[in-house]
């Protein structure tokens, strides 16, 4: 065995995660390590990659123990994994720049997470962002998980393609959405009205928060809407990832709907 | 150290999933372990069970590391887990008979799970069929998880709320619900037509399949129709439980826009 080395970066691993992290060009890679069931198509993906390989990058065939050792225990890694730096901060101006000037035609969506601290609820919201094309995911810098490894296989590629953008201050974000002309719309349980029932045309904030403890009240406090979902029975509440896959399909649903004849 | 005793039942952790279980009239219950900070609200919760308390019944509170040496590595058990028997099968035929002589007014929803096969997946899903008010999640007999722990915490108490039907033969079990008036509605990326479009009137069952490989093939041939959600981009795949909880919700919003004038 060698000598474990210090090594920059974090770990990537299951085909959809890596390969999307192969096809960014943002990301920057130290080293990809496949089991020998899966170097052939490793040589295919690394062909087609547009991810900056530092100097010391490297690929290698590793038996399955060894390169189980290099990752979280219970990792489903398919054969595959790839060690890379995280991706450059983007922050909300970003992201509010690339938008036309309001009040624009178009429609804008944006997930704001209020405390949600479980890795594979964040990755799995991010999944659901990118399929029902939100522009990004917000969450406060304290109390929620980073990019790991977890979160990044949880979103299946989607950490490359929707910004999880982490704030200082999520009230304040609200407000600077709100000055960009975004409705902010907090998801509870005893909501006032039906999530259906609310226009949700133009631009978007879909407020979601922690299991069990909901919005905290600041956050709830800067929402222009609280709304609920038709659920109902002993067990009311959705788990946050499927609280806010449904919120985005309402808002894609309309959209949609708007769009066809 | 007490030697390792012969044990029946398996392990159910976390507030939700104990709470639940204690309340369901149908659990049968062997043991109830409990760390010292939570062992007050155990003792309140175990003078309201509803559930059957057996002759070798005992409650007991552990310290932290020993009640983690009797459940899987990484449980989130917040300080209390259960010893239970396994629930007693449900047969689908116990569930429509439940229903009145079809066609009736009323609505019914089930789910049917193709090949689904992460036990966190399919408790979330169940989660989502109680809130949503699903009568019951129906999957095949092979290659899909057991009522583990980690099925139970994810399910979050709706475990004991809405069946989980384990059949031999899938088609064999949409053919039979064709028969008692269900509509079978196949949930795939490239469906022919969008789910808000279709009429989810009436009994609906809800076909979801494997992350990846979807329907098998028997499966997508017995639904009257395949749909898809108005996702897009190169991620377009929703998780499999994110999936199931648009589509519940898709039938539960529909169902509500009736009853409200």
């Amino acid at each position: 065995m060698e000598p474990p080395r210090r090594e920059s970066g974090s770990w990537i691993y299951g085909w959809h995660a890596v390969r999307a992290a192969l096809s960014n060009p943002t990301r920057r890679c130290h080293r990809l390590v496949a089991t020998a069931e899966t170097a052939g198509e490793v040589q295919k993906l690394l062909g087609e990659t547009q991810a900056r390989l530092l100097p010391d990058f490297r690929t290698e065939t590793l038996d399955r123990p060894r390169l189980e050792a290099l990752l979280p225990k219970g990792a489903v890694h398919q054969g595959l994994a790839l060690l890379a730096e995280p991706l450059p901060q983007t922050f909300l101006e970003d992201v509010l720049a690339e938008l036309p000037p309001a009040p624009g035609p178009e429609l804008a969506v944006i997930v704001v997470l209020d405390q949600v601290s479980d890795p594979h609820n964040v990755g799995a919201i991010l999944r659901s962002a990118a399929a029902f094309g939100a522009r990004a995911v917000v969450l406060p810098e304290h109390g929620t998980p980073p990019a790991s490894a977890a979160l990044a296989k949880a979103a299946s590629g989607a950490l490359e393609q929707v910004p999880l953008i982490r704030v200082a201050n999520l009230a304040r974000a609200l407000d600077r959405l709100k000055e960009a002309g975004f409705w902010s719309v907090g998801l509870e349980e005893d909501g006032e009205r039906m999530l259906a029932e609310l226009d949700l045309g133009g631009r978007v904030a879909l407020v979601l928060g922690a299991e069990g403890e909901g919005l905290r009240r600041l956050t709830r406090e800067r929402c222009d809407f609280l709304a609920r979902l038709p659920t109902s029975g002993p067990i009311a509440s959705l788990n946050v990832s499927n609280a806010a896959a449904v919120a985005l399909y309402e808002v894609a649903r309309r959209r949609e709907t708007k769009i066809r004849p």
